[in-house]
This record gives C-alpha cells, structure tokens and sequence, in this order.
C-alpha cells in the first residue's frame, strides 16, 4: 500500500462512520476535512468532489456489509440455511461492521428518494445489486424445494425489505429492545408462508 | 386569522413541501427565507430557531396526514373495514395531501436516529402516537371479533410499519411500479394470518 492508499483507507473509515451517524447530507469536505485533520484541498486531491466522496462512501460500506453479513453466509449450506443465515446477518449489522451509526444505504434510500443526480443513481444501483442477492438466495431456496415451486420471489424480497427497515426504524430509532425478536418472528412467518405457498 | 397566522401558514406550506423533498436537513432558516422571499430575521421572530421550525414542520406532516388519511378512515365501520380504510389511505398518502416530496415522519426516523435533541424527541413521540392510533383500530378489530383474539398487537404493528416503510422505498426511491400491489399482496397475507392467528 502506498502512503496515498492508506491515507485514502483512513479517510474512508472515517468518513464512513460519519455518514453512518449523521446521513449523507451530514458529510461535507470540510467537515471531513476538519475530523481527519487534513486540508480539505487534500481532500479534493484524494475525491475530486462531495459526490465522488459519498460514493466512494457507500462503496466502503457495502465492502464492509461483504465482509460482516455477506461472506459469513456464504459458509452455511446452500437454499434456506444460507438465506436464514444472511438475514440473521443483515439484521443490525452496522456496529457489528464497526460502524457507529445505521445502515448509511438504508437511509440514503429515504434520503436521497426525491433527488436526482450521481449520488442517487449509485445508491439505486447497490440497492438493485442487494435485493438481486436476496432474490438468488430465494430462488435457490425454492430450486431446493426448501420453499415451495410457486414462491413469488420478488413479493418475498419486497417484505424481507420491509421487515429489514422495520428493524432499523425500531431497533434504532424507537430503540425497542423487542425489535430482533420482532423481526425473527415477522421472519419466520414469511418463510412459513413461503414454504405453503399453493395454499394461499 | 391575523396577518402573522397567515404569513405563519403560508411558510408552514412551502416548508413542509421543502421538508417532504429533501429532508429535515435540508432546510435552514436561510433557505426557507431565500424560497419564500422573506428575511431571516422575519423567519426567527416566527419559530426562534431551526429546531422550532422542523417541529413546527413535524406538526404541520401530522396535520395533514391527518386530513388526508385518518379522517377519511374513521368515516369506515369500527374494527377491519376501519383498519383496512386507514393502510389503504396510508400507502403513499404524501400526495394525495399536496407534498412534492415523501412522509416527512418516515425519513427522519432513518435521518435522526442516531441523533440527540428534541427534534429526535419530537419524532419519537408522533411515532409513538401514530403506532398507538395503528394499534388501537387493531385492537378494535380483535375486540369485534375481525382479527383472532391472541393476536399479538404490537407484531403485527411492527409487520405493519414494515410494509409501509417498504412500500416507501420501493415507489419513491426504487420508482417500482409494482409497489402498491406488492404493499396490498402483503397487508391481505398479514391480515390472514391475524386471523388464523392461534394456528401460528
């Protein structure tokens, strides 16, 4: 690693938790510039603009989300194991992660919902790139005959999603100790149904 | 209605519209000014600060949700037809109320949670009043008999605000067609299983 990478790799860490805690509207140059103890012209050299740092922003913390939810899930069984191991994962990752805040991507999709631009278009494209993850996990649940033939699967992503941001909301911000346990049971309820799927 | 109210509501209109598009942190006292051709100065003699003006703003949400969505649902017979009046009313109500943008209460909850303040407290307490209120017409649901009788009130509210808050991202950011029918496929499989609910 030169000097440049690692500066970079500090100032993403930093950064990445900034945003974690206070959103992507929360994180200027200059105030990144002022909690990593750099000029913020140094900044522009390693981001070229606040656009390109919140991208590069929310690329750190899909690496981090691989790292801590993806690639621990990956090592269970194929079809409902490994799918029961990702949402066991993706639920209140973020400290896990090392980060001090939320799920920067979750927010950003309540954020970022009426802007347009860059910053937006790369959000949209992780969040299409996640939910096409949870989606293959399903459908190789359901080519496993763990859930049944006729799953719809992108309705099952959509109220994984749901009960996923229902999470954050009460176990972040309401700061409901009952929210895992909420969240398990809402969990366990969609995969009973997904498993009766003729039936209803 | 003084000049004052009336110069009060007109900025109460054009902030919760700015509010609703970018955010809590998106408006200042200084942009509400430069959008309403007012001075600073002007604006402070209205709300005293920031933090005053998001309240007032957060008031303003709730005012009109609760024209747009729980006035028309109390017209609809006590227990399920009530409940199912106010969700129908709920998904994508901004609007149908005249916001250009979402529900302001729904992306400060992911915006403030790791925030302190009474701006947090203020959301905080008009969530609880909402899930209170979603709650109640559960509740009254159960009472007539609409909804099984161990039904767990507050799971059911969690999978309710999931729905919503997924039904949120997928029409407003995600921009998926399909949102609404995806939101109605999973209240229709949330309330079936209220009412088999002892079965589960």
């Amino acid at each position: 690693m030169t000097k440049s990478d690692t500066t970079r790799a500090r100032l993403l860490a930093r950064g990445l938790d900034t945003v974690s805690v206070g959103g992507l509207g929360g994180l200027t140059l200059g105030r990144l510039a002022q909690a990593s103890g750099m000029s913020k012209s140094g900044l522009y050299a390693h981001f070229g603009s606040k656009e390109q740092l919140q991208i590069a922003l929310l690329d750190e913390a899909t690496r981090a989300a691989d790292r801590a939810v993806v690639a621990p899930a990956m090592a269970s069984p194929e079809g409902l194991p490994r799918l029961r191991a990702l949402v066991e994962g993706w639920l209140g990752w973020p400290p896990r992660a090392g980060l001090g805040g939320g799920c920067p991507i979750a927010a950003a999709l309540f954020e970022l919902d009426d802007m347009a631009g860059e910053v937006r278009e790369h959000v949209a494209a992780l969040e299409g790139r996640w939910r096409a993850l949870l989606a293959d996990l399903t459908q190789q649940a359901v080519a496993l005959g763990h859930l049944c033939g006729d799953l719809d699967v992108d309705q099952f992503v959509f109220e994984l999603c749901g009960l996923y941001l229902s999470h954050h909301a009460s176990s972040r911000f309401l700061r409901d100790p009952a929210a895992l346990v909420r969240a398990r049971t809402a969990f366990a309820a969609l995969i009973e149904r997904a498993q009766g799927a003729q039936a209803r």
